[in-house]
């Protein structure tokens, strides 16, 4: 991570002497590197993130379903959880998601700091409980030691946790995508086709919902704005949290950022490909119907999205010990 | 890798320097650095080991069982597969299994190559068929590329696939334990203890199967020769691949390296810890029942066997395209 924050800067750098482009007048900005990161929380966090011991079963990790390997997703309509169930709702990317307004397609966690705890107690997810989970790492020595040189003191609990595995994924930004060397001078970063497909996806009127650093994220929108979005999915959206009638289906409006890697899409994972989800975004939200040709530039815009994945060496486990509770896949 | 295979080759150079000891004379050896490896066929094998669509349901890979954040295991008692299967045998740890004489506890691949390719078709692990898995591959820019650049054509077969993982997995040894320190001249690199634990390793017996590089893994015994092995797992071993009954209960030595990240113990999984792992050893397999003094130096011992993890950074995979067949995690 260091290395990319490195290059992102220089690009910074650079663009200053480029001939200067209005990226201020652009819906989309550029993602900017990561600061204030705290790195030896942030060290720890990546290992809880990776741990299955924070699950009932030993199996299932964060990166899981938010495979740090696919996109921050499982490429899955709807993700498997304990014992092979069928996940709610398709798994959003954990890429960039400190951007977001809150978590969640229904945004029912403030932040990630919030949203990290959910799936370690939800019985479809990783079906533990944070007692149980703590209990775990408390039996480890190198947590022991780890949180005692993160935090001060040999305490561990869900606070700590999930601050730690939110620190973490405050380091999952990706720079350096095509569009937005684009957005900072370098005008042959992207081709006269996917610029036209820019052009549309302003011009259509994406961009009142998909705008910002992450293209997206930033405020709930429902599905089905013009025309009633079909879906068998009983996802309420918003509506679910605020009990609103108001908010059904209202649901927040994903990040575009590496959507290339982040299919299928929508809240119920139905839309298969980018050419579907563009198509069906532009009847539905927007009352246009894009021609084969506008298609294909929105999409060759949207494939620019995709930055520098976060690469970081797999980290090592500290092992358990014979006191250690163990972990529970089957059967009970 | 690079880094840690240089830090081996000082320490092999430094043991040059220091008083001579017989490290010949000793019944266990150092591991050795790896070498004459195809990088690029590595480095394709890393990617295929960490992708879950080689499953039917996109969800598992090699690393899924055989997790390198955890010893190249799950620690799980036997291992869960598509649908949640519960698998029939303990996951053994992926690393150092170049060196095994054969592959799986029952000995039924002959190597790394022909093992690599018995979980993506068994229905109980990650349930696909080659051809599907091939399909797959086939049908993603980013490998056929990678394939091309490895192999020199677009060509992409199991052959290939199983090549490539297991030339990856010859990367995974892991050298400069504390006891190899030691058998290279490091009089200080373990305690007295510790030495003491190895004294009675040796002394007991143990080393007529745990010898050698891996400590184990160079030969089948039967589990239960003094006294017969208690357990409700139907494997039978060796017998299930020789069809000979004198072949039953025979299983694989397993490595005792890195043994204090592989719990739990045994074919079946049912030792817990490793107190318990050489009690029963001792007893059923040397006719020896090691004090509580004893076991705890033997174990104080296994636990010198502990060397560096391979590190390395977590792969990106390349995405799948619209016409990528799409896994299938439920129903059918």
């Amino acid at each position: 991570m260091m290395e990319k924050t490195a290059k992102h800067v220089f690009l910074l750098g650079m663009a200053a002497l480029l001939p200067l482009k209005s990226i201020a007048a652009e819906p989309v900005q550029p993602i900017e590197p990561v600061k204030n990161i705290n790195l030896a929380q942030a060290e720890l966090g990546k290992k809880l993130y990776f741990d299955p011991r924070l699950s009932k079963s030993g199996f299932i990790s964060c990166n899981s379903c938010h495979n740090l390997s696919m996109g921050g997703t499982d490429n899955l309509k709807t993700s498997i959880g304990h014992n092979w169930q069928q996940g709610p709702i398709n798994s959003p990317t954990v890429l960039n998601s400190s951007m977001n307004v809150a978590q969640f397609w229904d945004g029912r966690a403030a932040d990630l700091k919030e949203q990290a705890g959910g799936p370690i107690a939800n019985p479809g997810e990783m079906a533990f409980t944070h007692t149980l989970a703590v209990s775990v790492l408390q039996s480890i020595p190198g947590y022991v030691n780890e949180f005692r040189l993160v935090f001060g003191d040999d305490a561990i609990n869900i606070d700590r946790v999930t601050d730690a595995i939110a620190e973490f994924e405050k380091t999952l930004v990706t720079p350096g995508s095509r569009f937005d060397q684009w957005l900072l001078g370098y005008e042959n970063a992207i081709t006269a086709n996917e610029k036209a497909g820019y052009e549309l996806f302003k011009n259509s009127g994406c961009v009142a919902c998909h705008n910002g650093p992450a293209v997206g994220g930033s405020s709930f929108q429902k599905m089905g704005l013009v025309q009633p979005y079909q879906t068998t999915n009983p996802a309420e959206g918003l509506a679910g949290v605020t009990g609103k009638d108001a908010d059904r289906f209202k649901f927040k409006v994903p990040t575009l950022r590496n959507v290339e890697l982040t299919y299928p899409y929508f809240h119920d994972g139905e839309a298969e490909t980018l050419t579907e989800a563009v198509d069906i975004m532009g009847r539905l939200q927007l009352g246009k119907t894009f021609t084969a040709d506008e298609n294909a530039k929105v999409v060759a815009f949207l494939k620019t999205l995709t930055g520098e994945q976060p690469t970081f060496a797999l980290p090592i486990l500290p092992p358990s010990v014979d006191a250690t509770p163990k972990p529970q896949p089957f059967g009970q």
